[in-house]
């Protein structure tokens, strides 16, 4: 069974927004045994909408459709949707109720553009929204199912959950897809390639490998394909097991979880606790512990002591370390990691300082310079990285390479 | 001059990544005066690569390709290449000395699939990757410019910055395109519509006018299409200054800038600064502040205080509030936002705590129940929440809504 996703709006043409949307629906629709076949940004322009479903609806069965259904002049969607159908827009009793009832609870007048919200194409069923005034659409037209969504995305969210997900799996007859994914650490690409290339070679053509690359990790990636899942999963895993076993060296997880929740995890199952010093990283180790349900249980929290007044008050960095060796040193960020455990009093401690750049730099300490310290009370690991110029890139890799230290001082210590 | 990017890999279609590549080079090409017409992600697939170089070569001048360029066997993207221009791949010395030097500076050895790398389709011209071993390729075909390059963003990024931005300004005569962009703050896309209605509709053809909402804020986007910068430049800014004068009530920005940018620079200007405690939001509103550049004059940091240990070690909270009233309290953010103040010495705080949920909610406090409290020392705000049950949504929802109570403020004070 084969989808096809266009997320409608020039602000992804322009590059104001990542679509976000296509991914998450990916996700959900392969859960269920959808294949995605592409996916198509296109603009709000009639004619563009019109070519874009006829090319999709050519090449697959089922036709998802995000954006351009708000209650403004740019947002054409609906109108071309029924003209795409040869259809009339009608009121629809049911979506017009639900925008009366949110405007009456924020006490303000329906005005005749949210109104108009409510028309919707004769030949649609309606799906309820929920979190928002603009109806979803479920079209089924020679023997193709067509389902029209918000872009916000919370809107599309609860709705694909809500209602499409369901009426997917009640109205088809789905096969079966598998993934398995291991998460890789330290090793490059094509080591990895060149180390399981026997096995790589010996797949069945229903079930493919692929590699992703990021920023020093590499997940694998094997997808299988067919029609009784317990035989295909069995299939899948033996794969799966062959490839853990040669390289059990390099592999921190053997699910599709990032590395920060393969530290929780391992954390949590010991009942260990974790607390943060941030300086460069800025917060960003926290949010990214903290994005995942449950964290609370490991993560104690900690400091993102950006200036060096915080880094001497809530850590206890010495005034003359930062004199003598600045704050990105790896003086200071011994003390900025020591502080952390006896302050915050975790077991385990990350503590970073650097400069993220663009500007800060010195011909000693260039941009991209940045120390990170992990430890225990009985270890501590203090590594320097000379990461590039980029701002963004230098708080991840930072929190990257905090994350895989860390992960390697776990299970040396346990 | 219309391009499209077509970007390759199963691994956006599984969902298992969101590409931000494709929003980053719309932008990038925009900024030029380069309109993209359709972004489409194809699987790893040889037929479909092939449909979608044909399909985007006939709509659009210029073509961006990403992915599929690593050395392992799901990287089909080279010999798709030259086989839809029916050349043949050739080794290419520049690229091999390339791939030879990363080797040679990790003192790891040339594999086989490495020096596969600098194999080439023979009628392109190689561009140089500085951060990695893939190539990109750069084609002048029947009067179309197709460029491919890797999916690895920072790989991709750099060659676009290096090389392909600079000879696309070099070879093409580039129209115009004017985007000015208007941050509002508290009002609903509808309400502005209608409020606007009359200038949207005395807009000429050539500019349009997008209204993009994302939780509690709208953007409104005025694009302008033409030949004359200085022409184009003063109509755009003719009709913004309208828009602007006629809400200015709820305008936070005249320019497309988040949020929390319009704090940093107003707070920067002013000589303020700003310092968090941050409880379930841990370290996002952080984050969100330190991905600036020169956010570091403003933020002085702050306490990422998860547990309610640092609440009382860290900010000062009192034990017998988080008992009495429990962590998620008005009185506990009160004590937090203070501590802040007084423990960091800043001139204004933020203090959020809240559960995120999915777990953690009581029939009182229910899920996305959130306090936030902004103050300076002679004023102090603290509001509730009741957002929804999607823990990484109620994370961002708390943090621009602490953004907007602090924005509020900050004008209020000053």
């Amino acid at each position: 069974m084969l989808a096809e996703i266009i997320t409608i709006g020039d602000e992804i043409l322009i590059g104001q927004i990542v679509d976000t949307n296509s991914a998450w629906i990916a996700g959900e629709l392969n859960n269920i045994g959808i294949r995605i076949k592409q996916i198509s940004s296109v603009s709000d322009d009639r004619q563009h909408i019109l070519t874009a479903l006829d090319e999709a609806s050519r090449r697959a069965d089922i036709i998802l459709i995000t954006g351009g259904l708000g209650p403004t002049k740019d947002d054409i969607t609906k109108k071309t949707i029924a003209q795409y159908f040869k259809v009339q827009l009608i009121e629809n009793k049911e979506a017009l109720n639900n925008v009366a009832n949110i405007f009456a609870r924020y006490n303000r007048p329906l005005l005749e553009v949210n109104r108009q919200q409510a028309m919707v194409p004769e030949n649609c069923e309606v799906i309820l929204n929920k979190n928002g005034t603009a109806p979803g659409m479920w079209f089924n037209v020679d023997g193709k199912i067509y389902i029209s969504m918000p872009g916000v995305p919370h809107e599309m969210m609860y709705m694909m959950e809500d209602a499409v997900i369901p009426k997917l799996k009640s109205t088809l007859k789905l096969p079966v897809i598998i993934h398995k994914t291991i998460l890789t650490v330290g090793e490059g690409e094509s080591f990895l390639a060149e180390r399981i290339a026997d096995i790589e070679d010996s797949l069945p053509s229903n079930i493919k490998l692929a590699y992703l690359p990021k920023l020093g990790q590499v997940r694998l990636r094997l997808s299988g394909y067919g029609e009784d899942k317990a035989v295909l999963e069995k299939k899948v895993n033996e794969f799966a097991d062959k490839i853990i076993n040669r390289i059990s060296s390099v592999v921190a997880a053997e699910e599709d979880i990032p590395i920060e929740k393969v530290i929780l995890n391992f954390m949590g199952e010991k009942g260990l606790t974790l607390s943060v010093a941030e300086s460069c990283t800025g917060g960003y180790i926290s949010h990214l512990l903290t994005q995942h349900a449950g964290s609370s249980k490991v993560f104690i929290g900690g400091a993102v002591s950006y200036s060096n007044e915080l880094k001497e008050s809530v850590l206890g960095v010495k005034n003359e370390t930062l004199l003598q060796y600045g704050a990105v040193s790896k003086e200071t960020v011994t003390e900025m990691v020591e502080g952390a455990l006896l302050n915050f009093k975790s077991d385990y401690a990350i503590a970073v300082t650097g400069i993220a750049g663009p500007d800060g730099g010195t011909p000693e300490k260039p941009v991209g310079t940045v120390w990170i310290a992990v430890a225990s009370v009985n270890k501590k690991v203090i590594n320097k990285f000379t990461f590039g110029n980029k701002r963004k890139q230098n708080i991840e890799r930072a929190a990257i390479s905090a994350f895989n230290m860390l992960n390697i001082l776990l299970h040396e210590n346990s």
